[in-house]
Formats: C-alpha cells, structure tokens, sequence
C-alpha cells in the first residue's frame, strides 16, 4: 500500500457534498482502483458553522482558500466552488505549488481553460475536467482517449438540461415556453434568473471546451454563434412534429477542410436521429468521426451525485499518475492553429415558417428569391388560415450556406407579401 | 521525437486492413498524440500472394507468425487474425517475449481473458482489448476509466449488429424472422452460418467482457444464460409494439447485494426507454451505476473501420506508457470473489403470450397458478380470436422471482385449457 493521497477540496456545495460521500462511501473500491487511500484532508467552505448534510470533521473545515492552496501536505486540489476571476488565482497559485487539479468548472476551462493547461504543463502537473461538460457522460474521456486514432469531424451536444426539460414539456405537452420556465423554475431545474440557460451561454461554454478538445484547436468561446430558446413557439414545435422534427437546443461545431464552425442554436432535428429522442434534464453528445462514424453518448448533464462520479474518476486518474509518477505527462491542450470557418463555408439545411398574404403569386415570389442566392429547397408546405387573411408557409431547404441564407432572409425582410418571418431554424438529422 | 514504435499485425482481414488505414492515413496526428512514429513491421498473412485493398510492402508480409512474435524489433502485437486456440499460443508467447498486445478478439477474451491478463501482468506488458466489444463504441474505456469511482449495477447492451438488423426489419416492416434473416445474408450482414449471432452466442461472449469489467469479478461464458431470437415471431413484435414495446436481443448483467446475474435474451423494451431506438445493425450499451445513474453508449458495432478506430485507439495507449515507461501498471483484471444469483434472486417483469381455450373460467385458473407462486399482475389482455376457437392472452407481470416465473410455466405445461404457452420474454425499460 502506497501513502494516501490528500486533498484539499475546494467547495461543499451540491457536488462537493457528492464527492465527500463518493471518496468516503467508496473508500475500499477506490483504494483498489489506486493502490492508495484517498483522504479528505481540508475542505473550503463560506460558513464554517453552516448544518451540512454531509460529515466533515469540523477541523478539516476552512475559511481560508490558503489553507488549501499553499498546505503542503495536499496533493489535489478539487474545484468545485464556481465562479471565474477569484477561482482561477486559485488554481493558478495551486499549480504554481505543484499540486494536480481537478476542476469541475466549465465558466473557467471555457474562458481560460489555455492558460491553465499551459501553467500545466510547465509545472508538470495534472488538470482534470471531465465535470465540466455534461455531468456524469465521460465525454471527455472518450474524446481525448477513445478517439484518439480517429478525425472527428462533427459534434453535436444536447448539454444544458434545463433547456432540454423546457422544449421536451413544450413538446410532449403543447405547452407554451413562459409556462414551462415557470414550472421549470418551481421544480429547480430552472434559476430564478435564467438567462445563462435559455439563452444558450451555459451550452456554448461546454461547447468551446468540446469542440476544443475534438478539434485540437483553442475554440474561444467568442467563436460560438449563440441563440437561445426563448423565442421558440408552440407553433413552431408543432409545425416541427408533423413534418418528423423535434424543435432541440443543440451545439454544433463542425470541421472540414481545416476549418472549424461553432453555434449553440435551437435546431429541427429529424425524430429518427438519436439526438431527436433524449427528453427531459437528460444530456447527449453525438460525435461523427471520420473513420467511426456516428456515435453518441447518454447519461445526466448535472446532480450530485452524476457530477460527482466526473470528479472522482478524473480524482482515480490523478492518484494513478501519482503512483506511476507520470502527473502532467498527457496534455489536452490544443496543437493545431485555429481556421473558422466563414458565412459562405457553413452549410446545413434550415425550416423556414413565414406568414405571407393569401394572394396568387406570392409562392412565386418567394421560390424566386431563395433561387436567386442559390439555395435550393427540398420541401414547400402552404396552408391557408381560416381565421386570418394570411397564410403559412413552411419551406425546408436543402444544404445552403449561411451567407446565401442570409441574403434570402434580408430580402424578405423588405418583401411586402410577407408579413412576419415567424422562424428560421437549422436542420439536423 | 522517440524512436518509433514497430507493430506487428496478425492478420490481414477486414479489421486489419482497417487498421493500416489509419496508422498509414493519420501518421501525423498518431506521432502529435502520442510522441512517436508508428511503423507496421510485420504483418501475418495466410496467402502472401492475394491482392491486398491496402498497399502493405511485399517484404513487410510473412506467414510464418513466428517472424512477429519472437522479432526483437516488435513492441507491439496488434492481433486481429480470429480464432481461439492457435491465437491464444501466439499471444502468450508474444507476452512471454515482453511485447504489448491490443486485440479485437472476443471469443480469446471472454473464454481466456483472465489467463491472458495474468501473463500480461507477471510480464509487465499491456493488454488492451476496447474493439472485442461493440466495434467503434469506447466503452471498456468507459467501464475502467469513466465510471472507475462508480458501482454498477446493471449494464444492458445491444451488442449483436446482426440481430438488432433482424429485429428491426421484423419490427418496422411486419417481416417473418426466415425472410430477414435471408436479406441479411444477401447484405452481408449475416453469415451463411448465421447461429453463433441469432442464438445469441456472439452476444454472450461480449457480456462476459463488460460483466467482468463492470464488476471487478471473473465471470465466465458458462454463466451467462442464453437464448437467442430464432422463435421470436411477428405477431410477438406486433403485440409487444401495440402495448408499447420493442422487441431486442439484449445482453443484461446485474449486480445486487454483491451477487451477479448474467443473460442474453429477446427482451420486450418500452419504447420510452433509450435502447428501444437503437435501430439496425448499431450497438448500445447501457450502464447504470448507483452515482451516476442512467447512461448509454451508442455507435456502429462492427465494420472495418470503426472497429481499426477501436484498436488504434489502444495502440496510441499502448504507445502513450512505452514513452512513459508505465506498461503493464492497470490492470483490467477481476479482484472480487464471483458469487452468482440464484433462479430465486433474479428478478424481472415478464411478458406472457398464451393461445387458451375460449372458455369460462380460464383466466381464472391462469390468474390463480400465478397468485399460487406469489407473481403479481401488472396487466392482463385478453381477446377472442375470430378465425379460430382459442383466445389469445398476454400477461404483463410485476416484478417477480426467475424460480417463481419458472414454476408457473411448468403448471401451464399441464394444464388442459392452456393450448400453447405461445412466448415468454424478460420486460425491461
């Protein structure tokens, strides 16, 4: 038996109570798994007198961050307080002192997730972050080792639970989106401010640290196109529903010919693709390889005790290096230089649900604009309203660029005969 | 740079093939992820003079094994020739002489894994095997890093390619089980021979696999129950889809109370749960662990190229410890004692299809043999059939006992009013 390895856990929240109880209620399993007891030896906390529903000897307890960072009986530090500014002074200064770290913090891996690797592996040490990106789905794993041979051309991710519960209830239900956020909020699967989620910035932040990953290049996540789901009707669910879509929240990031694209949008997914089926708070990420093919992976985006499973496998990795002295050794940083991809290089296929003035011609009109900027449709549905004067038009396009979209979009915007561009939404699937 | 690392390949195939793709094709991302160049030295074929879809040098081709095995100049034995015997010899051998091994065998795994692992641990030397399940899917990787802080206590796959296609045909066009299985083999996706995968022995093999890793004990082909999809019938499919299930060949391994049940059987799926929409010829696997709860795992389960993605995969691991000098120091092997459920210990909703006599009473003698060995009713449906004197009946139970489900059926065996005990299956989702 080797000497136990110590760690300074920063944060008892939801998933530091998780990960006290998986390195206490696992001890005999983990000690088998490394060769060595882990131990819980300082743990950072706001309030020292605070009720926990987990135990932690009152002496382990901190105020302190230094405690933690500079002891130097700690060999890990796990992260899992949140925040960005304050918290990456911290891991900086942790690694500074040769500790490994295990991070479960998306805001930091996505924002500064280069400089951290960098300060790595200049000291030799492990950085972990498996937490960071859809809760107890070992995404990063697979990325990182089980792709390792292959060229990953597209990955799609459902990655932000709250949102997927929201359109799957709007969905299944016939709901409007105002009444399920408010539901959603009762339940706590939504905040009381829930911009970070609806808006789609808590997704484009696991999205930058995927594409990152599967792409080898530093994606920023000012490099993500983002649009969130508070626009999304009831209408457009249903209208998505009968011609074989289900309306989802997804991340896209796409590499071909070196060049990278990546959007957090809500998307038309085709209901036979395995994205189209993952309902609920539940996460997904689909991956296409070049020489694999489809893949995708399934399991809860956040909790306890999902988030805190990441932790302590990334902990087990950590201990292992430990052991085999081997910490710092396998990088994630990105080696490749970076190509974006421009308006005229994205493509997909779009739905497109306009409401336009009954009157002859009006069809022409608009099949002659998408003509003119070279997108080509695969399918036009026109039905009359019987309450209304207007009529609806839906139109799927096949593969267009986005600049060629653009244009189609500008010059309805001044085309009398339409009175509303009701959505316009990316196809997958 | 390190020196290069020099592999061996036994055999030439379609798996083989695939793997000269990638190591030739992603020459360069192979030596950026892991820090050496990889060079085929050697590769083991039986005809020297066939035509080869990929260009190996006629000097690099050899069909004496020996050439491989005990060349000094060979780190890594990459086998992917087949077989059991002769290839368990060739591979002890290649341990014995200090070489590395990946392998995408199944049958040399699941009948003389723990053999082979104990070689490769008095050795020193890696055994890696991610391809010898579910082709493209990562998921020993998952099993022994992911979820390595984790308990499982249930994993659930769709790990026969072949049979999920036969299922799906059934199930989407109403198909007879004899007119698939015919167009599978026209397609290729079924051998001539098609019993290894229709009985489900394929599919246990890969169950020994991931039971063994998912609970850390030596479980043998012996003890997985098998049956295969040969008597599973369209009017099963049909009365399943109507109450809301699929049917699949699923490979279910449990772990209660540190007892272990392994099976291999048509099984009615809800079609809420995310293994009832694997479709064709892909694979699945579905873990569940006592933290992480609910995942799944979904890819192409074989094929030339998603399968060499699996196996270099573990070369770029095999190649990632010889520069770290840490072969050998993870073992996959079992360390917990195997103890097996009993008939009485192994629980599960079934579903009964009985032809009955269209008379009085019979449901009432049915329901009473059920309540008499304590299986409870979840459902019960029952219709006349209008070509014919008997009644159809199906059966949904609670969760009820393997010795108790098996008590009941032998009581139907002789009971005048049941005509046939038509079909019964595990319920799962």
């Amino acid at each position: 038996m080797k000497k136990p390895i110590k760690i300074g856990l920063l944060g008892l929240g939801t998933v530091g109570t998780g990960v006290v109880r998986i390195v206490e209620g696992h001890r005999e399993d983990l000690e088998k798994q490394t060769g060595s007891a882990i131990v819980v030896e300082k743990v950072l906390v706001q309030d020292l007198s605070k009720l926990r529903s987990v135990s932690v000897d009152r002496d382990k307890l901190t105020d302190q961050p230094w405690d933690i960072i500079r002891n130097p009986e700690i060999d890990v530090v796990v992260e899992v307080m949140g925040g960005v500014q304050e918290t990456k002074a911290y891991i900086l200064e942790a690694l500074e002192q040769g500790k490994h770290i295990v991070t479960a913090n998306k805001d930091l891996m996505a924002m500064h997730g280069p400089e951290i690797l960098a300060k790595a592996a200049e000291k030799g040490c492990d950085v972990f972050y498996e937490a960071s990106v859809a809760g107890g789905i070992p995404i990063i794993r697979t990325l990182v080792e089980g792709f390792s041979s292959d060229r990953i051309t597209k990955i799609m991710g459902i990655v932000n639970g709250t949102t997927n519960y929201i359109l799957t209830k709007m969905s299944q239900e016939g709901a409007a989106y105002a009444d399920v956020l408010k539901e959603a909020q009762m339940l706590g699967y939504a905040e009381a401010d829930p911009t970070s989620d609806v808006e789609g910035l808590d997704a484009a932040r696991k999205m930058t640290i995927l594409s990152t990953l599967g792409f080898h290049s530093e994606v920023a996540l000012a490099d993500v196109k983002v649009k969130g789901i508070s626009k999304v009707s009831k209408e457009d669910i249903q209208y998505g529903k009968k011609l074989g879509y289900e309306v989802k929240l997804l991340g896209i990031a796409e590499k071909h010919d070196e060049h990278i694209s990546v959007s957090v949008e809500p998307t038309m997914v085709k209901t036979s693709h395995p994205l189209a089926s993952v309902n609920g708070v539940f996460n997904a990420v689909y991956v296409y390889g070049e020489a694999v093919g489809e893949t995708m992976f399934y399991g809860p985006g956040a909790g306890e005790m999902p988030t805190a499973t990441s932790v302590v496998a990334d902990l087990v990795a950590v201990v292992r290096n430990l052991n085999l002295g081997v910490n710092g050794q396998h990088s994630t940083a990105p080696y490749l230089e970076k190509k974006l991809k421009t308006d005229e290089q994205i493509s997909s296929k779009y739905f497109v649900l306009l409401h336009v003035e009954d009157k002859a011609g009006v069809l022409a009109q608009i099949t002659q604009i998408f003509a003119r900027h070279e997108v080509s449709l695969e399918s036009v549905f026109q039905h009359p309203n019987e309450h209304n004067p207007k009529a609806e038009i839906i139109i799927i396009t096949h593969d267009a660029s986005q600049a060629g979209m653009n244009k189609v979009l500008a010059e309805f915007e001044s085309l009398d005969v339409i009175q509303t561009i009701q959505s316009v939404y990316r196809v997958e699937g």
